[in-house]
């Protein structure tokens, strides 16, 4: 474990993938509620809202309230997603208090591109291109590039750690086409195929191409494995991981009827914090946002630590007995 | 990841754990169901029922039935917990079904022997003294040693490694007293402690003091991190775990009202058998008898396997549709 980093930065995406994947219509002011809990966490940046059609995802009809609607804190980075020019139209309304970077979002398989984004690989390379155009037009700069599939899919099996790498090259032809400076790879677990030893290959692959770029994982926690393969990304120096209180959401185009959401948040700070490994979130703040969120959408989160608390928690109660 | 082992032996857990933590009274045939589709799954050792106090257990008042009433499997282990003479005795009925073996158990905190077992470690030392003593005179071996509380403890904090390797010390002498030649030495994470690094600290302390003793692991997911330290303990080469399916159970002492139980048995075979390592169990089996458990005690069980579905399943539908 010589690579643990000394510490990591999390993005919390609680409320934009949690609140997509509801079937129940949660309040407004319910979502602003948890954005505004997580702000008080430590963490240092928060996906609030997802700028998409409200036909595909009606969850987030009401993004534009929510972005306008929650109190930004100073030290605290909020950010938003969004696909498309009609989506960036709405997210640059709130340029005042959303960060704006653009995306290049690229899919390792063929399968899930046609199920998730309707087109073909080959047709979602020219949309991105003239995505990032429209983004430079706009004056959003685009820094990022994100893998969904990046480890397996559903739809099409086994994903070669090849084919991620294909993908991150696809999208850094774009970037250079476009003098956009790439600042981070995402790789995204969309579906739940990862396991320690494809994290170890995948991660791998993609640093002996790209050897100074930093490397973000985005885990959902369909099979179970997210926390293994949180603590193998660990173990190999990783420091950027986005993840959502409690475990809420999943991905709502995965065909998984009640399967599990992302790695948790609280759980990826016990592990990284039992670790010796910083995040700057305070742990009882996040489980008391897990808590929140559980009141909000009506059911049990699937966090093991929502249930059975922090260590600190008993180390303490085990000093204050020692100290009678 | 170059230790891992080639396979591993999984100590199926889940009647024994699962039963004695619900609160409803689970019917003795539903019990005796779920242990013969276990029997079914390819696990090579099922534990069918504790031989305990049913005024401090009552979930299994009803043991002497279960083990009657079970259909044995001829290439599986049915094994039975007991902690006293009376429940030396009333395994000693099924000789002819159950592989009755003797353990020595201690506890490597002594808040949690005394919450635990009512008794200090001292006082727990004199017990498993007389407790060998007595199973050597029924003529049943005493072979293996089993920490309880090796990684931490919800009552006293924190639990140094060199704690549980005293632990182990003590009941090394016992066994060379009476001339019981060990063959394991199981540390158990009972309240959900363990962090991959601790567990890699812990392993190799026991190691360096016994290097060629098998070491068996015996982990709870109370805080979410059952599978990433089944995951550093399988890159170290352990090759024993004990597990439940669909992650049943959970200590009725820990003091953790709906904590998770312990590390799911469909989701360390998904980890081991995706990272190349053996385990003999037909997972799908193994998710069925999930889902038969969940039926039986009325309630989801936090198994995220038992949602998402193995990745074979998956495969298998991407190779049909490819096949069109």
């Amino acid at each position: 474990m010589s690579d643990l980093p000394s510490k990591i930065s999390i993005t919390e995406e609680g409320p934009r993938e949690g609140f997509q994947i509801e079937e129940a219509a949660i309040a407004i002011e319910d979502k602003i509620r948890l954005i505004d809990a997580l702000g008080s966490t430590g963490v240092s940046s928060i996906q609030v809202c997802s700028f998409v059609s409200p036909r595909l995802v009606p969850g987030w009809a009401d993004a534009d309230a929510v972005a306008a609607g929650f109190t930004p804190q100073s030290d605290v980075n909020y950010t938003a997603l969004w696909f498309n020019q009609k989506g960036l139209e709405r997210a640059l309304q709130f340029v005042d208090r959303l960060s704006l970077l653009g995306c290049i979002h690229v899919c390792a398989s063929e399968a899930f591109s046609m199920s998730n984004l309707n087109r073909s690989r080959h047709e979602n390379l020219e949309a991105m291109r003239e995505q990032t155009r429209a983004h430079q037009n706009a004056g959003v700069s685009v820094d990022k590039i994100s893998v969904m599939a990046a480890f397996g899919c559903n739809f099409a099996g086994d994903i070669e750690p090849s084919s991620a790498v294909e993908a991150v090259e696809d999208a850094m032809a774009i970037a250079d086409e476009h003098d956009a400076s790439i600042q981070e790879i995402a790789l995204a677990d969309t579906m739940g195929w990862a396991t320690p030893g494809l994290t170890t290959r995948v991660i791998a692959e993609v640093r002996s191409r790209w050897p100074d770029m930093p490397i973000r994982l985005h885990l959902h926690d369909t099979r179970g494995l997210a926390i293994a393969n949180a603590s193998s990304a660990l173990s190999l120096g990783v420091e950027r991981f986005d993840s959502t209180v409690g475990g809420l959401g999943g991905c709502p185009f995965a065909k998984h009827k009640g399967a599990a959401g992302n790695i948790a948040t609280e759980e990826l700070v016990l592990l990284a914090e039992e670790s010796g490994v910083s995040t700057g979130i305070d742990i009882e703040a996040m489980i008391a946002a897990g808590h929140l969120a559980e009141s909000i959408i009506g059911r049990t989160l699937p966090s093991a630590v929502l249930r059975g608390g922090s260590l600190d928690r008993f180390r303490a109660k085990a000093r204050d007995k020692q100290a009678w």
